[in-house]
């Protein structure tokens, strides 16, 4: 086991506007940068500045949600797909890790295999994957599917999906590309090796038609929450994500994926847990506080009663006052484990449908002065409640640009963060080692 | 119909290290520029200097061609995924219209709308899709199959296809994005059209999770040569590549297409015949022609032996000698057009395996001086056997810059070509309508 000084990973959240679903509204929002590449273009270079690792761009193939009118108010209904935006960032960004989405219960290994490739060669080795297998009931009507795949068979398939799209992209070994004129070959055909993979979901012959990718493997995120989606982190994942209401809950988290990884035979500092942080800043803690309740004003309240519905069940709640309680919800094939997150969370705190709501709207959960952000990463990371963060801004720029100018310099006042990017690739620069190539036939 | 004076258009065909299949192995050629971004970079920006109207990039999703050692000396081993690509040169250029070739037997209509909307906004309309149907085998086994879907189906399917995504690209009709932070609306819900398609092969219910593409629809290619593959491209195609041997074959593919075109109702003005070139400049004739020869030379005997087996049948031609006549080649589930062009050459100029070889090898076909290569566009496209060209060139960068530097002075000179580009998107350039929006809903 390595004895390297830890030290704190940071990664930026990015889902369309901006991490509140009404952030879009805010006076200082900039509402029409989901589509403009330069938008996201400054937005990276910002990142950049605060030495942020990575930059994540989380996906559903759908809109996201399913009720039209209540969405038409959410800022959600439209962005750039993740690999085309990522593609063109790399040309404008020189050393932050680019991580798009892709579900593998509605694609194909190769295709996800070689554009991930693609883009880790396009970055000079900054590319990263977020494994989902798809929670939105929209996306499964997106594929000629009624509803997605049952989660553990979700799950098994992911299993075997990563497993081919690894396979795939040690379909080169490295340096087997030569290129050498004078004999003709371009590359060492004992160097190469299809993986013919026959399996219970994919029979995906190979080989990949493009080298090794400069990681070796693109970085390998993953966000699962239920039994099932954590064990699979613990065998996958290298940098995993997670919503954890308080530091308590996030230790658990911490100490018992941590277990597991080892238990899978991994080394656990080689796996790295960022629960997702909503900051604000403000010059106090009442101007911060002012802040969140500005941005819950702009909420409406199809909106509200839709993010609740959206997010814990198929009951229609359109009947319920939003004043009143959350009522019981049926079992569904939907996330088991966000679902009763929330509804023990609203028993718990005696929480209206609208008081819910505004808890799940992506607003900030971290409001404060520099400092007083400064302090809940400092606690969170030394404490062995997280090894970096997934920072979500409520909307953009301004929150960024906050963060990287006032809570960062502390961050590195306190030696808790790089002051700049050691490493050449993504991989390096988290610390994570690079799989190893298959070794060259004799 | 219109009657505006037709201009010839420009696109720059980019198969992996150029387009002659040992181009990589020329002393001047950059062979490790496949997977070399400001190599790419370069190049779009040399086309742009000579106002090309594409950069397209073919490609299979596959090896290009299955015999490992024959391929281990093609240069076709490895290239970016086109996608992936083009975004990231969208940022690089400002005119030059960006082509990815995507199959529609390996995908789904939701990816595939979507990829290419989100480049269609990342460059501002400068988007085009390369509709295939898939022809390599070894496509077929990285996705689960043992070959390709029979001729016939492959185009049903891809019919569906294309009628599924040109109405996730409508699933907003233009101008009902809002993003009124007052009202709170992001969009009008009225103006937006999930297609709840239901068909013999996708069931998709869409909508989209982007607004409609700048362009409407991305300008759509398509290369059909079998009958079936080019009553296909007059139903849907926009621009259609075609290989022709002769100005006299040309002339009438030209007519037959374009009565093709009008009797499926469309005017034959709004589709393109782009013949595909091979040119070659040199200081004299005799210079261009050695330089060809230079590049024959190249070929490896293996090498020649896959070339002509994989473009025309299931028959090992390890044992027959290169040098050897052609032999007789069984029926299979390939394109019939080409191998039935293929065989029908070598029985009449009675050619051996190399000699055939070398007339697929994508080796230079118009070698000249610059007024001998301009006399040919110029002639081909007066007499209707072309409305513009599909450029290939044998490697790179050099022979891309000297046709930008040598014959399209000439061209321009000559009042063929437009001097500046007016249009503000890839479709105004080609003088192509933008497709009509759905109407909002009163
Ligand atoms: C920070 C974070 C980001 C996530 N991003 C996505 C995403 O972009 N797309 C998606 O479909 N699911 C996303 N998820 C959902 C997870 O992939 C996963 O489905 C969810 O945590 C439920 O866990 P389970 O799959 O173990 O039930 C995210 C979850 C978290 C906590
Ligand atoms: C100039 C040109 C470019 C082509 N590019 C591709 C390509 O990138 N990928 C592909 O799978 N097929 C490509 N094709 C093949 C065609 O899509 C088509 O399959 C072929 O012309 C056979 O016609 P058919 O489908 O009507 O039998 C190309 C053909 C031509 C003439």
């Amino acid at each position: 086991m390595t004895t390297a000084p830890r030290t704190l990973s940071l990664g930026a959240f990015v889902q369309g506007a901006g991490g509140h679903i009404a952030g879009w509204r805010h006076p200082e929002a900039y509402a029409a940068g989901q589509l403009d590449f330069a938008f996201h273009a400054e937005l990276a270079r910002v990142l950049e500045r605060g030495r942020f690792d990575a930059l994540f761009i989380a996906d559903v193939a759908a809109l996201w949600g399913h009720q039209m009118d209540a969405l038409s108010r959410s800022g959600r209904a439209e962005h750039f797909e993740p690999l085309t935006l990522l593609s063109a960032l790399s040309t404008v960004t020189e050393h932050i890790g680019l991580v798009a989405t892709a579900t593998t219960t509605y694609n194909e290994p190769f295709h996800v295999a070689r554009k991930f490739a693609s883009l880790d060669h396009l970055s000079h080795g900054r590319a990263g994957w977020n494994i989902v297998t798809s929670v939105v009931p929209l996306e499964a009507a997106n594929f000629g599917r009624s509803e997605h795949l049952e989660h553990e068979l979700r799950y098994r398939r992911a299993d075997e999906f990563v497993e081919v799209v690894r396979a795939l992209w040690d379909s080169f070994a490295d340096g087997s590309l030569l290129r050498d004129k004078a004999s003709g070959s371009y590359y060492d055909p004992a160097g190469l090796r299809p993986p013919h993979h026959q399996g219970e979901h994919f029979t995906v012959r190979g080989p990949l038609n493009i080298s090794r990718p400069p990681q070796g493997h693109p970085v390998l995120f993953q966000a699962g929450s239920s039994q099932t989606g954590m064990a699979f982190g613990a065998r996958h994942g290298e940098v995993l994500f997670t919503l954890q209401a308080d530091l308590a809950g996030a230790q658990a988290f911490y100490a018992g994926v941590k277990k597991q990884v080892a238990a899978a035979g991994r080394n656990p500092d080689h796996v790295l847990i960022w629960p997702i942080l909503f900051p604000l800043v403000g010059g106090t803690e009442e101007e911060a506080r002012r802040k969140v309740a500005e941005l819950d004003e702009l909420v409406h309240d199809d909106v509200a009663r839709r993010l609740v519905q959206d997010n814990i069940g198929d009951l229609d709640l359109t009947e319920y006052p939003l004043d009143g309680p959350v009522p019981d919800i049926p079992d569904s094939n939907r996330s088991k484990s966000r679902r009763d997150l929330l509804l023990g969370l609203a028993r718990q705190e005696n929480l209206t449908i609208r008081q819910l709501a505004l808890r799940i709207s992506g607003g900030a959960t971290v409001a404060g002065t520099p400092e007083q952000i400064a302090d809940h990463l400092e606690l969170w990371f030394t404490e062995r409640g997280a090894d970096g963060f997934n920072v979500s801004f409520p909307y953009l720029p301004g929150p960024a640009v906050d963060f990287v100018d006032q809570v960062v310099p502390l961050l590195r006042k306190r030696g808790l963060v790089h002051e700049t990017y050691e490493g050449s690739t993504f991989r390096e620069n988290l610390g994570l080692p690079r799989p190893a190539s298959q070794e060259v036939a004799a």
